[in-house]
């Protein structure tokens, strides 16, 4: 299996202030492409630092992938980094030029000096075009390892990995002669199996059984605010056309490990929890109303990231305020006074209240104390109530009609709760959808 | 300087599904202690991998700070790659395990067999305790190079950090006898300055006769659809006492771009638009109100980040049918049909609307096409409009009336659009409260 390494270059990425999305995305395509990702490097704007990091890179991988540094800006100096690592002069690269001056003239602006910059390449090295944004990238055979330049900005990145990195990865291993490694990519298998509901010592404990009988793969849990996730993975190492084939171990184990986890499965692979979610209402062409408290947001914020959920989502309606509640989810104002802000009476009527206002199908409610303060002995800071509550569809009406609250009590800071909160909500109305077919 | 380095451990980070935050914390705490990072690895669960990783970093680094692979499951073999790096075997250590046993009884749990594999230590390591989990930390020294291991939960690793790493590193470090590096650490500072509303290389542009002045000051850029960041960062090398002095050259440079930059600049350090927008209202006690459309809650979720943000947000409507619109936020059923969901027209009216029906003294609005699908030629996916609303306070009530619209145009996949209109949408309400006065 060819190795692959990736480079992150930003003093920004050492330092706080931003995430690196981008290996995260490359690591897996690189794994689709047979390309196994062992190690990953972040380093500054420095270019003696980066160049001692190309160096080590390119001694142990096939490919390096390197993001970041490309820009307009004086701190970008990747191009030179490789440039004197690899002792090809940079030479301003006509067809970068041309590719970033159309690319400005649709947005109606001109280059800066300092964009023409970004048309400075490697000798020798070929042009990767940059179809969204300014800075193009670059890619070269450097003592038989392939080093591949990439901008930071990761919607950037992305595109062009697909467009354009890809074939030419394709073309370069294509017309290595080395017979020792295989032209054609080993597969690499992996599942991910999302819970939610279970401690990780739990969900390891009933997969203990299946994951010890399978001696070819590897097990891992991730614990988060957002459940527990399972991954298997499964390398297919040799050239024989035999091992290359998938022979169904993923599929079975999988499968068995499902039936152990049963309803506390909610996503495979990719998908997220708001995915689902909106998969099964748009199915069954329900329409949701949402009322949320200590979440502030988060749920209307989650569905929404799926593209179309304007089909299935109605409103949601963010009450911090006990009035709020009264006006906008028409909540009993005794009720609140009864049983406080954050009680499960509150919650029921939170979900009964915003559904029959928006004459929504299903209704769904948040109602805790997110923290750090607010938090009294009674009713501590991680207290949320979640409510749910169904008009009923299908024949007669009546088929899914119900109401359920349910308590949660969760540690961690606020932005956990949130979370967790926003999960556990979320969670219970894919359970809810599930069952009511 | 002091070099560290960082070793975050999981396959997870390598393979996608979860970002990396403990690092971005650990560099920062690591500056403030005067311990340069200028490399940072990422190393799936392989014990042989992760041994050869912590070799590499002990050679270059006086301080190595690992992350992750310390929980209960079998694919935590962090301990066991120190143990081996350092041939120092495993021992159970009372200590840790009283730690475990007193933490797990207090949530009413008794451990489990794989929770007891946590207590196992490199023999000769101190135990650092985690007030918050299950995993307890280790450190030791090997070959003069400072190796700490911590629990990949960022949670847990902040709060490890300051209560057990910060003192064990100031007595292992105050305890050599190298009289050729200083025990005083030296000063790193470093300053950040956000900015909305200017491409990259504008910002470059206003700011480069400044940098370009301050040869002992680097500075760096960052876009993201948060706007971009300036960093200003100055290293105070040598162990005398002049060099190790603030001079104040940052005080100046900082103060000489936020003029450059004017009202472009919404924050400074660590601090984010949500807590500066917050940080007005409660100051001037003002209690704000949002109607949101395209951003899903995105805006009501980063308000509510904040702590005490329920003292000045009373509620968040987000609307995404046009019903919701005329019924939550009073939008006349007439200007939907005359001039569409997405128009200056009806960011007013839903700004208008939710603060009257609120009595909020603000009103905030966003509405736009967030794509996907949804747009035409005339309304193109990225057209979003703002509103703001405010009824007037202070001295006759009429210190502050208004209202302003502002139509934007964003480009990028979903999930930027909305993050963007959220930051457009807030940095117009903080521009508003910053004139108010």
């Amino acid at each position: 299996m060819r190795q692959g390494e990736i480079i992150a270059i930003g003093s920004e990425l050492l330092l706080g202030g931003r995430l690196d999305t981008n290996s995260l995305f490359l690591t897996e395509q690189l794994a689709s492409l047979g390309i196994e990702v062992r190690f990953k490097s972040v380093v500054g704007d420095r270019l003696a630092h980066i160049a001692q990091v190309v160096r080590t890179a390119s001694r142990r991988a096939d490919v390096v992938l390197l993001t970041g540094g490309l820009g307009p800006t004086q701190d970008d100096v990747t191009r030179q980094a490789v440039a004197r690592v690899t002792a090809r002069p940079l030479r301003r690269h006509l067809l970068a030029l041309e590719g970033m001056r159309q690319r400005l003239a649709a947005w109606g602006r001109i280059p800066t000096t300092a964009q023409f910059r970004q048309a400075l390449i490697p000798s020798g090295a070929d042009v990767l075009p940059n179809p969204i944004g300014s800075a193009p990238g670059f890619a070269l055979t450097w003592k038989k390892t392939l080093l591949v330049a990439l901008p930071g900005v990761p919607v950037e990145a992305e595109q062009m990995f697909t467009t354009a990195v890809v074939p030419w990865l394709a073309a370069a291993l294509g017309s290595e002669r080395r017979p020792a490694r295989p032209v054609r990519p080993d597969r690499i298998e992996r599942r991910l199996l999302h819970t939610f509901g279970l401690p990780e010592s739990e969900v390891e404990q009933r997969l203990q059984p299946f994951v010890r009988s399978q001696k070819s793969v590897r097990c891992g849990f991730l614990a988060s605010p957002r459940g527990v996730t399972v991954s298997f993975l499964k390398v297919q190492g040799g050239a024989t056309a035999r091992s290359a084939k998938k022979d169904g171990t993923l599929d079975r184990l999988v499968r068995a490990a499902r039936k152990q986890l049963g309803r506390h499965v909610y996503a495979e692979g990719a998908e997220t929890m708001e995915q689902v979610v909106g998969r099964y209402l748009a199915r069954w062409g329900l329409v949701l109303a949402v009322g949320e408290s200590c979440t502030g947001g988060l749920i209307g914020h989650r569905l929404t990231e799926v593209p179309g959920s304007s089909a299935y989502l109605d409103r949601v309606a963010v009450c911090y305020s006990n009035r709020a509640k009264v006006e906008l989810l028409g909540v009993p104002e005794r009720l609140i006074q009864r049983h406080g802000a954050v009680s499960a009476e509150v919650a029921a009527a939170m979900a009964r209240g915003i559904r029959i206002r928006s004459q929504a199908q299903v209704g769904l409610s948040v109602t805790g104390i997110a923290g750090p303060d607010g938090g009294t002995p009674q009713k501590p800071v991680g207290l949320v109530f979640v409510g749910l509550d169904a008009a009923g569809f299908g024949r007669g009406s009546r088929v899914g009609a119900g109401r359920v609250t349910r308590e949660f009590r969760f540690h961690g800071p606020r932005e956990a709760i949130k979370l967790r909160a926003s999960q556990a909500a979320l969670d219970m109305l894919r359970q809810w959808l599930e069952r009511v077919r």
